[in-house]
This record gives structure tokens, C-alpha cells and sequence, in this order.
């Protein structure tokens, strides 16, 4: 059998909103960094908050289809403007996960800094930087959005940290 | 054609949480209110946070199998105790809303003031007043735990003051 780190990995980066979701597709072979699709899903906000969830989830579940990834990355969220927001946030990403997780495939979740130290190699870097490094690494010219960049990003950080890491222990939170 | 409101409506009470979700089922008839069950789910903390959304979509799922509720209410919730709680909370209502989305019941959502006002009759009564007067409205000796009358205290508010309120308007945020 082949190291699977050595094989190429497939991993999609999803940077998760309850209005506009971030993905974007990395392969690692070797060393290197390829990408085989990113943008931005935009859910309907003109519908009720309920009815988004299920476009939220479907959207994912289309993503999981068309790129048949090994591994999911997420960020791990701290941040919210306030508790409504935070709840918001929470329900989008807890339906992006559900279908992550019914379809069976690991997801690895990382920190803005563990994102930043990754693809840029400072904690603090800002948005800016990283989409820089990300466009430096994939060799892209120019993207539509920041969410699709900071998506790449995420699966960029999964792909040069994973040997390092095992998937999450059991009863992590978040 | 009878008149809905008039007939029978059964309405499933959910107090989500990520550990614990209450769960109520009230019907009204005329004036009169009874309860076909009520309990809480208890989610395995154990599993990892990604699983458990999982149990509770699936939990979800079987209580609108059992009890195939006319509609689902649930509380809106504007209070967690941070950030990160906030997001596990949403985590969790996000999927169960999910659920009830997808099986096309609709979902009412009231707030802890309009719940306690449409049980207590005043929208400052704690847990205990709230607990006390569903066992009087239902004629329900005990509950094993609050999460269980919380949740019929939100489909006795719904039931309540159904006739007075519209699904929420489209658009509408959490």
C-alpha cells in the first residue's frame, strides 16, 4: 500500500456563513499544491432563515458530489459580532457539518491562527496576506471573493499539517 | 371544510440544546389541551461534536415520526453565555430546524417572554412557575426533567396564540 500522505489527498475547505459559504478543492501530490474548483455559494437571504438551511445543506451535499474529497477542513469559529450572530453562524456551519459528517467523510477543524501560521507562516497575518499566499501557492490569478480564497486557505493549512495531526480526538467540542 | 384553528391541532414543543433537547407534544381541541408525550433526548457527549449532530438530526427525524406533528415550535433564542456557547447551540438547533425544514412541517418560534406569558401569564416567571402551571394546563403530575415541560410550555404558547400570529414572514432571521 502507498503512505496516503504521499498520495495525492483531496481536501475541500469550507469557510461557512449563513449567507455566502466559501469552498475551495486542494490536491497535494507530492509537494505539490494544486486546485481544482473554488467559489462561493450565495443562499437566498430573501428567504425565511429556515428554508436557507436546507439550501445550506444541499449546497454542501452538491460540493461533497461534484468533488469527491478525501478529507473536509472548516474553521473553527471563536468570533462572533454578538450571540445572535454566533447562533446564526452556528446553525450554517452545523448543517455544512451535518452533511460532512453523514457522508461519512473526516473533517478537521482549524484555528484563523493555525490558517495564517500555514499558509503565510505569521499567526497574525490578515486577509489580504493570505490570499496573496494562496494565489502564490495554487498558482491563481484572481479570485471572486474572499470567502473562496480564505476556503482555500483552510484546505491549503489541512494539506501542510495533516501528517502532523490526527483527526479530531473523540469528544472534542466544536 | 372545518375551520383548522378550531379542529385539532398537534404541535411539537423543542427546547434544542446540544446536550439535552426537550421535547413536548400538546394537542388542542376546542379549549381543551392534552399532551401525547414529552421527554428529553440525551445526546452522547462522548461521541465527538460533529457525530452528535447526527444523533440529533436523527433524533429529530423520529420524533416527527412518532408523533407527526401539524407544526413545530420552537424558542428563538437571543441568550447564550459566550460566543462559543452560542455557536454549539446554534450547531444543534440548526440541524433540528433542519429536520422539521425538510419535512416540510412549518416552524413557529417564539421568545422565553412570549413562552412564560402565554403559560404563567406574565413574561418575567422562572422555570418553576412555568413547570408548575404546564402541569396544571396539561394535568401531568411530574416531568423528569425542565428541558421537557420548557418544551411543552412552547407548544402550549404556540397553541395559545396561533390564531393571532402568521408563519413567520419570509425573511425572517433566525
Amino acid at each position: 500500500m502507498t503512505d496516503p500522505i504521499k498520495s495525492a489527498i483531496r481536501v475541500l475547505g469550507i469557510d461557512p456563513g449563513s449567507r455566502l459559504m466559501g469552498f475551495g478543492m486542494v490536491s497535494k501530490n507530492g509537494t505539490k499544491l494544486t486546485t481544482s474548483g473554488y467559489g462561493t455559494l450565495k443562499f437566498n437571504t430573501k428567504v425565511e432563515a429556515n428554508e436557507r438551511l436546507i439550501e445550506i445543506y444541499d449546497g454542501v451535499r452538491a460540493l461533497l458530489e461534484k468533488f469527491k474529497p478525501d478529507h473536509v477542513a472548516i474553521e473553527k469559529v471563536f468570533f462572533a459580532k454578538n450571540v445572535v450572530s454566533a447562533l446564526k453562524l452556528g446553525q450554517a456551519r452545523g448543517v455544512a457539518v451535518l452533511a460532512v459528517a453523514q457522508a461519512g467523510i473526516p473533517i478537521y477543524e482549524y484555528s484563523p491562527n493555525e490558517i495564517k501560521l500555514s499558509t503565510v507562516g505569521f499567526g497574525h497575518a490578515d486577509k489580504i496576506q493570505v490570499a496573496k499566499m494562496v494565489r502564490l501557492l495554487l498558482g491563481v490569478e484572481n479570485f471572486e471573493s474572499a470567502d473562496s480564497s480564505d476556503a482555500l486557505a483552510i484546505a491549503i493549512c489541512h494539506l501542510q499539517t495533516h501528517q502532523f495531526r490526527r483527526n479530531l480526538p473523540r469528544g472534542a467540542e466544536l
